[in-house]
């Protein structure tokens, strides 16, 4: 049943070198690293040389290869890697989030049409298995709601700011430094990463394929010091949440900062850690938590995908099967805080209701109901003036 | 690959009527009820009575039913069953704990024997999908430990207490109402619920098989109003601990009632929830958070081993196969707190060492460090005028 696997790796970062380590240390596993392929010959590396190739051919076109294992960040060299190497009838093991959420139903057609498997645990949530759950365990349940903190980022950014009363620069700047962000932090702190999660997850939990563009994403770059000091004034902190529900019969989505009271799961949540809420008609609350960053939670998602491929396992992508039909709709109410400089308050006919207008010499803001169809066309959202955090009842 | 499978239930109780509801409400799963068998056939119920036996060989040699759900709470006759079906090369979904931790040997030569699959995910913390991680997704991390919170009935019990201060016969009497403990609640109280399921979860996680009295179980029938108090001035709560840990090159178990600090993962788990910490080399801290009792949490785990075994799916054991040799040993160093009423006190030659000892007309205590195999063979742990329980550092 269970056979010798050879991998190719592209890239050694800290996740391949993990990998690595660990192939080494586990006595279950049947799987060697025959070649890596990396961009850049001339760096000291621990291991021997003749490992190492830059000629990705070398390793695409190895027939001895049997599983790809794409550990790269850029999105078209990673794509094109993948795709080469299903068309080969190579598996592929990736933990590229945003090259999967861009290229969905090329992959999902390539893995049809060439009967060769594609897994993609470490690309949602690094070491928690949400994917693996959604598709073996959760497959008959029906499934609500799923909601989590899926960016260790901006999760590190707001636990430093309220556990130890940083303001949002300087715990940008200590998180930079500590590797949790990177240079340009802007896929992390603009709510794109956790999207592109988001778009992967709702593939599995509720059968819906959308693009990046299909969802609402509002990132904690616009958090205003006022923002925090009222957070914290309600005994609250402000965290990222990744949300997609059903309401009826149709599922809805968006990434937004919200403001979480103290005894919310959530809450609990902190630093690079991520956290996920599902929500099933049959096994009602289920929370899972684990580290969503860092080279070992990463490399302990592929190493499992490695150790399925061995099994010769595959996604059979249960909720697209069952033809469960839910469509897709952003008309849905939901209630926010908006705060504003003067001059920049957000048009009144925009929400359906508003329920708290405050203006002071230092802090505007209002509370109200607004459709999120409407937040994603209004022109006012995108004004850096203006901060839009989700309610605790949100 | 997915086939139809036909079931035949015993029991039909409230995991067995919400395992009936849920098959008629699922698109995905390819399994229906053929006939149910129950020990009293003229109790009304919602179902034709065509549905039900009485006489479980009809049940279990009709050649048309491939799988048996288990959901009866007798021990013995509950083996009978399984034992039987396994034999007629009938795959068998159970929730018996206490049956399996008894059986485990012969339900596993069965298995292997008729090489007919046996699951019981729900056997574990009802709707968190601990096995089926443990076996699929952790098979080749490193684990180095496994604590939990287990048993849903105490758990309700310890949190009535200190959620809503009750003392422990008020909160007892309350769980009872609610259905979330037994009329005899001993099972649970005592601390053999939890530890059946750290039996079960020891083979998966470790490689290591059991008997029942290999394992220490030190129930919250003994906790008296003053370590309430204490617990409550130290800003910590009581909960029941399932613990299993590796400690150089073995591995140590027990279940024991344990301080836990406010800041403590495990804190958060309330009333009838269950959680599980994970701990391994490369995955790191992991946290799952489920319902532990109730009907459709139990339910839910029962679907998703019935849903797999459309799949053909079975436990390989991985942990056992992998030869880990891990040797189990309860020569492990424990840091306790002992409650005792005057005359009472255990004998200080049993601690390694002692930190504190307080003595006063109303509260009596020491802390120290014991090896867990001395608490094992020592008769004043049995006194009833004695509480112990784990410190913080324990």
């Amino acid at each position: 049943m269970k056979r010798n696997i050879r991998l190719g790796v592209f890239g050694f970062g800290c996740v391949g070198q993990g990998l690595y380590s660990v192939l080494n240390q586990t006595r279950g596993i049947r799987a060697e690293i025959k070649k890596i392929c990396i961009k850049h010959p001339d760096k000291q590396r621990p291991l021997d040389a003749s490992l190492f190739t830059t000629n990705r051919d070398e390793i695409l076109n190895d027939p001895e290869i049997d599983v790809i294992v794409e550990l790269i960040s850029e999105v078209d060299a990673a794509y094109e890697i993948v795709a080469t190497a299903l068309k080969n009838r190579k598996a592929v093991v990736s933990a590229n989030k945003k090259m999967i959420a861009e290229h969905f139903p090329e992959l999902l057609r390539l893995q049809q049409q060439y009967q060769t498997p594609f897994l993609y645990e470490a690309s949602c949530c690094a070491s928690i298995p949400v994917l693996r759950n959604l598709e073996e365990y959760y497959d008959n349940d029906l499934l609500t709601s799923i909601e989590g903190i899926l960016n260790g980022s901006t999760n590190y950014i707001l636990s430093h700011i309220f556990e130890n009363n940083k303001n949002f620069d300087e715990a940008l700047k200590d998180a930079q430094q500590l590797g949790y962000a990177e240079a340009d932090p802007s896929l992390d702190v603009d709510g794109y990463d956790a999207k592109y999660k988001l778009l992967i997850i709702l593939l599995h939990a509720f059968g819906i394929l959308l693009k990046p563009a299909d969802i609402f994403n509002y990132g904690i770059g616009r958090i205003k010091d006022a923002d925090i000091r009222y957070a914290r004034e309600k005994n609250a902190r402000i965290r990222l949440i990744a949300r997609c529900a059903k309401s009826n019969s149709h599922v809805y989505a968006y990434v937004m900062p919200a403001f979480v009271q103290q005894a919310d799961t959530l809450n609990k949540v902190n630093y690079e850690y991520n956290g996920l809420l599902i929500e099933g008609a049959f096994s009602e609350h289920q929370f899972f938590m684990g580290k969503g960053a860092g080279g070992n939670a990463t490399g302990s998602a592929v190493l499992s995908d490695i150790s399925a491929l061995t099994y010769d396992y595959r996604y059979e992508y249960k909720k697209l099967q069952q033809q469960l039909n839910l469509a897709y709709s952003c008309n849905h109410l939901l209630e926010v805080f908006v705060s504003y400089v003067p001059g920049a308050k957000p048009p009144c006919e925009d929400f359906s209701s508003i329920s708290a207008v405050h203006e002071s010499v230092d802090f505007n803001y209002l509370i109200g109901t607004i459709n999120l169809e409407k937040l994603m066309q209004s022109a006012w959202v995108n004004n850096p003036s203006v901060s839009i955090l989700l309610t605790c009842n949100g």
